[in-house]
């Protein structure tokens, strides 16, 4: 590993010579640092519980990289040029699952420190979080890199487990940054990741430990998304591949129509992907976890609703169909959240359970449902745990169970004489792996390049606990803005109910964002459910283009979302600024009394909405 | 069906604008058709019982078409040009299975059609066979062919049943040929497909009927190929879309290090889509059907050997890999093959059959077989037929059998102590519905285009039982040489000993061609085989690519083989004619002398080498 052994093919070759744009604050060899104002948590209620977990990194600046030239604020803090004078020595890992573009990062990094300092030096370790402990690294240089600019996967480092959590692990992870004298650490991952990358930040400043931590977030899940985060590194080819083979499915289903294809999507908890592969192949039916979460939807409901569109369909004489599902849909419905809940307290507690004792063991109600469940299923939900204690998503087949459970659903409804039409006949897919490896996009090698840059400007500052970010990705490059948030501004806090008045709560973290139901991709879908069920309207955005017409396309979910937040925290500021200019002292009474009087009005309005009772209805 | 409903996305689009480029031949209003010498099988055994059976269409010239203007031949017989005056009728149906080109085959049928008379009309049959056998047709038009040029699937015109083969269906195709009045009838599939179309050719013959019928080549397998036929279309993309998701997938394992992937490639009975998917990709291993049936491998032999090599990267602390099969890997086993026969058997014979009681009523050595398998492999081979009697490959999930295997033999071996290393971890793939409905590949779309217009040219001409050809793929355009060869020249005929000194004799067909063991794409694997294994020299090819580098390669299999066959054949042609030349009576009697003792010697030397002795050193 590291050792460039792979045999590249032409069109492999050909993108380690693609040049990624930077956006215009990383173009010239100095950039300017502004620090903005200090963040605060999305939720005043969590701000508390996080601050005293965070005591350190909490509360920190929101900052913002600008080419020096446009000077016209004042509050410039440092420039980063060639001219850095004590070189720097950054350390980076890959914690999370693979997503494409992540080498992209590391290169965009090396690419960065290079250009500001020939000695600056950048360590890489092998083998993910396990190299980190084990601090077994791999100096970066032009000759490794070369072989891996916009190439797929991760086995430029390689990675093993993505957790970095323990005492042990976080002693470890910090003896390694002191023996290799790194300046900063930067980790690569998502959700987890992040949160890991935060405590980690905590513990190093706590400890007195010289290294900086940065995250940069890279998943192919799309979950890692809040105000300072439009979307992950990996997001974008991930869709666009699985959009691929769904498509052509949806054309081999209507070229034979004689199949129902059920098709499962990687994606864990949350169904991003799952909305927008929806969004770009327009299949005739989807079931996202947050519509069934939402709307408690049971197992027979969701067969019930398939079945009705299926015996809709036949009456038109339509006997084929593609529908999706996200891997994560398991743990949204009510009755097999419980029956989860019950079998991984038993796992927890080493209950040596397996098939055939299981249900004696379970309550009655979780008992019911595990008998009725096929075996097949019933193995999946007895396999290993991952390190995190929940199921291993991949390995239930969710779509086997449902096309199942429809087959038998379809059978009755013939007999009952409600279905009249052909067989039903399902085949199954899961979409997952063939993905994850994939050469990144144009979208994700530029957005992976620009946050590696970033994250190397962040590290240069010294910033502690920040992840690189950059936004209003929706437009060109030439309108992308860089930065850096504190990730304990992004975190939040979960609280469950045990019992009656008894509640617990979890810790600070920066959870997966949910599909919201009220935000404008999920509108789109919403529009377009009923055309796409009856007619077959599909889509193929077909394979990923470099050259050419397309190749610079966006997510749907991306183009459609109105997202540049940290553009208007800028233009807020703007405004704030103006105020301040137009009423210096000694302008006329008039004007400083209107002044009062309009911001005493703004805030009013402001304090009214942000009051607990409204918070249900804000889009965060 | 047929009016265009679907929802281009941009690369769709752009694609219906791409303009396929015609050989030479093709690209002039006028196009001569000349007629060189009558064929036979390759087989002499097999030829007279061929003959027998198509008395009426066996032994036709092979044709060439070329542009007018090379007239160095005075063989002309005809030109196909604008100025045809009575207009022609044709049908066109999708016999086989979708595989990606296929609709190119009617737009360059439809583009010729129109260029050489306005007034001719091409019929499309919708819902393929069954369309044809009641006579449901459309009217191809330039607003149709618009939306499907260079597109995947079969959906312009839909396809059904892959048999036109009884009795019954052969005088539904008369029937609705004579209604239509068509001239013309074109026949797009495999091999099953080519030799319905040279029954039909035959009968229709037999009885009068007008109607001329002409086969494409047709189907992602690749396995309709011989002296006439180099590649099918839809070949190259199914390759290079699973590819892209193999080396995807090679990469995912290279980067976490964790897993043996076990993937299924689609491709029926022979293994060349596997072969190809390999050479491009380089997993650590593949097993091919032809392999295993030549060597009679067992079960255990490849349970064995895929073991051997998981421990002896274990060896060099390499937990991770990817293993290839093809589907039809199943039939190649022996044992599992006398199993398959015997459950055939029972069905055919409508023996009430489940998994219960099946062991009984099998010999006891295929029910020892039977009953070691797992449950859901037994399920599996008790599936419903093919229209052919044969197992639906594509269900029998062979790829989780081994996986089992393997895990319990490394278990096994562990105890043993042989196998040192960390647990075996499995994950499973199976690789088909996603690519044949892919947009076509710059190969596939051009070669596509190609053979419908020379359908066209051939149909014109009244040919009848010949297949569309295209030849010398593996060079650019400017040097593709099309015509046209009579599908009983490409006919075998199968002899299965059914006791001492009792032969069977099978119906003349197109027979799938085999991987050939001694053929150029096979030594180019076995010449890296070992390196694959041990090193990990994966190769990514990456998303098919339209523009730009790397968007007109042609498959691996395609660039190593020596094909040009009736390049040859024609070269040959001219060096007769020059001896004619050169010798013409009234040259001194001394250049007919050594004329005469060397075409002696040529002669002796091909007598002797055609005979049946010689035969199976032969590459056909």
């Amino acid at each position: 590993m590291g050792v460039p052994l792979v045999e590249l093919s032409t069109l492999q070759h050909v993108r380690t010579a693609y040049k990624a744009r930077l956006p215009p604050a990383l173009q010239g060899s100095h950039v300017e640092l502004v620090r903005g104002d200090s963040t605060v948590a999305a939720d005043p209620a969590d701000a508390l519980v996080i601050s005293r977990s965070f005591p350190l990194t909490y509360g920190l600046p929101l900052v913002h990289l600008k080419a020096p030239s446009g000077t016209e604020n004042g509050n410039s803090q440092s420039e980063n040029g060639v001219s850095q004078s004590v070189p720097l020595r950054v350390g980076v890992v890959f914690c999370g699952r693979q997503s494409p573009g992540g080498h992209n990062v590391v290169t965009g990094l090396f690419d960065a420190l290079k250009a500001h300092n020939t000695s600056n030096v950048l360590l890489g370790f092998v083998g993910g979080t396990e190299g980190l402990f084990a601090q077994k690294t791999l100096e970066v240089t032009e000759d490794l890199v070369r072989t891996y600019r916009n190439q797929g996967g991760f086995d430029m480092l390689g990675r093993t487990k993505d957790q970095l959590r323990s005492l042990q692990q976080v002693n470890d992870a910090r003896a390694a940054c002191e023996a290799l004298k790194l300046d900063a650490l930067v980790l690569i991952g998502g959700c987890g990741t992040n949160t890991d990358a935060a405590q980690l930040a905590e513990t190093f400043t706590a400890t007195n430990c010289h290294t900086k931590v940065i995250g940069v977030p890279v998943t192919i899940d799309g979950d890692l998304k809040n105000q300072f985060i439009e979307t992950d590194v990996g997001f974008d080819t991930t869709c666009k591949v699985y959009s691929q083979l769904i498509s052509n499915i949806c054309i081999d289903a209507l070229s034979a129509e004689k199949y129902y294809y059920f098709i499962r999507l990687m994606g864990r908890r949350t169904s991003h992907i799952t909305l927008e592969c929806t969004l770009q192949s327009h299949p005739n039916m989807v079931i996202l976890g947050e519509e069934v979460s939402t709307q408690k939807m049971t197992l027979f409901d969701i067969t019930k609703q398939i079945c009705d569109v299926i015996q809709a369909r036949a009456e038109t004489e339509k006997y084929h169909g593609v529908i999706l599902l996200p891997e994560g849909l398991i743990e949204n419905i009510p009755e097999i959240h419980a029956l989860l809940q019950e079998i991984n307290d038993l796992l927890k507690h080493d209950v040596d359970v397996d098939i055939l004792n299981l249900s004696s063991k379970l309550s009655p109600w979780a008992s019911a449902l595990f008998d009725f469940l096929p075996l097949f299923i019933k193995k999946q939900l007895l396999l290993d745990r991952e390190s995190d204690g929940s199921v291993q998503l991949s390995q239930i087949e969710m779509e086997k169970l449902l096309a199942q459970l429809v087959d038998t659903e379809i059978t009755r409804r013939t007999k009952a004489g409600t279905y009249k039409g052909k067989k039903f006949n399902a085949i199954c897919h899961f979409f997952g792996y063939q993905a994850r490896g994939s050469l990144p996009s144009n979208f994700d090698s530029t957005y992976a390049n620009a946050l590696g840059h970033v994250a190397f400007h962040l590290a240069a500052e010294g910033l502690n606990g920040y992840m690189a970010t950059v936004t209003n990705l929706k437009e060109d490059v030439t309108n992308w803005r860089c930065g850096g948030a504190p990730i304990t501004a992004m975190m939040s806090v979960k609280r469950w109910l045990r019992g009656p008045g008894v509640s617990q709560i979890g810790k600070p973290a920066v959870h997966p964002a949910k599909v919201d139901l009220k935000g404008k991709p999920y509108e789109l879908l919403a529009q377009n459910a009923g055309r796409w069920q009856t007619d077959d309207l599909y889509c193929n955005p077909g394979p990923i283009q470099f050259e050419g017409p397309g190749s610079d396309i966006k997510t749907v979910t991306l183009s459609v979302e109105d997202q540049d937040y940290v553009g208007r925290i800028q233009e807020l500021q703007k405004y704030l600024d103006q105020v301040k200019e137009m009423v210096k002292p000694g302008c006329p009474p008039e004007v400083l009394k209107v002044a009062l009087s309009s911001m005493a009005s703004v805030t009013e309005v402001l304090s009214v909405i942000s009051a607990p009772a409204y918070r249900g209805l804000r889009p965060f």
